[in-house]
């Protein structure tokens, strides 16, 4: 009898829990996914703002399967599925062919039927993202050192982060950070702690998730950095020139967007029921309802916890549902035909705000200040991949706290002051 | 009376070295560069390797000089120099005045009439180029996995370097290093020890510029790693499918070019003589023949020894221009009038052969082997700016000793399969 094929599409944090948790199963497994690296998201901000090198926060794919021969990588991107013949197709045409199917795609961010915003309010997903932002950032302050004008000195010097979720919150206390403790001393012709940072959400109150205490906490924190918090304000328009609340235009040059996502594709592939935000709807063992050997996890997926309110699209989360789905395969192998349904068990959540404070909660515990970024440091480093990674990050860290300096302040790729785009 | 104002335009090794020897001189310094960072250029094949991450061997200029209020940094793009009004026009249209001028603009990689190859076989000069060769070379094993002829597979793994100077030797070695000794666990369709490296040549040696024994023993320790060296071998053409070296054409998807390199316009820019690659013909003082205050310095002047050859183009000839003029400057800006003619101490060759091999040329003292690779990486590591950058590529090194794992094995950019340009 010919080994069973798993394919896994996706190597983030669900795809990757799923080949773990499948680790001397009998089964063949193919993971397949378009870029060669997996990505700890969760930090990608510090790459954009400079403090995080961005091989300090990707591995590639195929390394970490170097000793599982059993697992065939593939860079390749999906462009459907074929449930009829339970095959893969990928856009170069070939096809992979599948007895389970595990898809965990992901998320980009979303515009809203605003499209044309990407353009001038870049968001925060991939590598490319993060050193884009990361160009823009300090290209505008190379503007405004050769400014020739005050209002063009003073729209370079203003930075608009869309969305106060833990991603806008913790770009926008970078931003402060860089602007106002880090550049002034090697700018001659700008006064760099003359930047506005701008945190516009169109909710009641900055990270949602978080309690009612706990975002008061952190305003006042960002507030003490030097960020303008302004809620309940939705955007009506960014442009090259700036961005519309309201009604009120504010010029300004760099603008971030990190206000929703919307599911990759999975749910269109499978032509199965999706939600608003195209999350496939999944089942209590993660399989779309008419499929019981595919699988939807991570923030390609709408699940429900026990409370109604659906699971977060955290990293925590995606790996939850990767190793459930990998019991879950194998229990199915081993020829056990019901299986628990997947419950989500929330560990609690984090955020950074500058360099010094931070929120956690963790349900009864909730902490704040400077025990709360030490926890939030050392959680990140623990989750990273390797041990290469971890000593780097926490050298990163550690160099920043000592000299102040960031060490990833490159400018690449488009770098003149023209063909920014 | 109004300070001296000395405009430097180029961040590299000489410019550096220009404004670093004019501390503490009555004057006030622009340097000017269309990068925001400085570029240790003797590791970039590293980065192209995936032995480096591209924050390890670049520094923001504008942090070199924090504490210098004298020196303004500007990241702009030089178009030309008014030297009527002596100015220096940027693209921008913006002009800056000077009272002396030292021009380090460098040199880019040239084709010699052939600018269609630059596509398909890219040099290294840039932290774009390392990104654009490091995507390349690690798609085309990415490609021999994908492959369905056995054809396909072997143009995916045939790796053309073309020019045996220094840069040509070390990124073969480093390519066949990551062939036959990296990858090989990672991949299951394709066996990456079948990978050829050509190294070709026009001239009668590996590394011309050391004597010849050194260059024999080079050759043979590359042909141990398993690079296949062809001499006395002018490339005929590049394509997007291969090479054509002679009559014989090799199908090659990566071709990388270390043959030869072209001055920046400097000269153009001043209208005044060149030599052959574009190199500014300077006097004795480091300055053009028909204006004493506009120097020329580096990889774009051309200037010869004692012996009757010319200042080799590496990094310590630059760094000693740059403080032979800042001397210069110091000099007449205190009233002498004469000052001695330019000398350069030639300081040695050295040249790495993958991971333990190098040769070491001090004159009578030559070196090859284990020992010359230990003084290779301590020279390269005690000449990078800062403390954090000499650990953290120590570090990197350290543990690709260790580990056999390189660090920084990103495909970014355009990272998919099709549309890698």
């Amino acid at each position: 009898m010919q080994e069973h094929h798993v394919v896994v599409v996706g190597g983030g944090f669900g795809g990757l829990q799923v080949v773990h948790g499948l680790k001397g199963a009998n089964v063949r497994i193919t993971l397949i996914d378009r870029r060669n690296h997996h990505l700890f998201q969760p930090l990608l901000y510090q790459v954009a703002t400079t403090a995080l090198a961005t091989s300090e926060i990707a591995w590639p794919i195929r390394r970490l399967y170097r000793d599982r021969r059993e697992v065939t990588t593939l860079l390749s991107e999906v462009g459907g599925i074929d449930r009829q013949n339970r095959k893969v197709i990928l856009t170069s045409g070939e096809t992979v062919p599948f007895d389970t199917l595990v898809l965990a795609t992901g998320a980009r961010h979303a515009y809203f039927g605003n499209d044309a915003w990407e353009k001038h309010a870049p968001g925060l997903k991939t590598l490319e993202d993060a050193t884009t932002i990361r160009r823009r950032l300090l290209l505008a302050f190379e503007r405004a050192e050769l400014a020739s004008t005050e209002e063009e000195k003073q729209a370079n010097l203003t930075f608009v982060v869309i969305g106060a979720g833990a991603t806008g919150v913790e770009m926008a206390g970078m931003i402060a950070d860089l602007a106002h403790k880090v550049l002034p001393p090697e700018f001659r012709n700008v006064d760099t702690r003359k930047t506005r940072v701008m945190l516009v959400e169109a909710g009641p109150r900055v990270l949602p998730a978080f309690t009612e205490e706990l975002s008061a906490y952190s305003k006042k924190a960002l507030e003490k950095l030097g960020v303008e918090v302004l809620l309940g304000t939705p955007v009506s328009d960014c442009t090259e020139e700036g961005v519309k609340i309201g009604d009120d235009f504010t010029p300004a040059r760099t603008i971030i967007w990190a206000a929703g996502v919307q599911a990759s594709p999975a749910a269109k592939w499978l032509d199965t029921p999706s939600d608003r935000a195209g999350r496939a709807d999944v089942g209590p063992q993660l399989n779309i309802p008419s499929d019981p050997d595919i699988f939807v996890i991570g923030d390609t997926a709408s699940v429900m916890q026990d409370n109604g309110k659906p699971v977060p699209g955290v990293a925590p989360a995606a790996k939850q549902q990767g190793a459930y789905v990998a019991e879950v395969i194998k229990s199915r192998l081993a020829g056990k035909t019901e299986q628990p349904a997947f419950h989500y068990r929330h560990q609690g959540n984090l955020a950074t705000i500058g360099k010094s404070a931070a929120v956690a909660d963790f349900g009864k515990i909730k902490l704040t200040g400077v025990l709360a970024w030490w926890i939030w440091g050392l959680a990140h480093i623990y989750f990273l991949i390797g041990t290469r990674s971890r000593l780097a990050v926490a050298w990163s860290w550690l160099w920043i706290y000592l000299s102040g300096q960031h060490s990833a302040r490159l400018i690449t790729q488009k770098e003149t002051l023209k063909d920014e785009a």
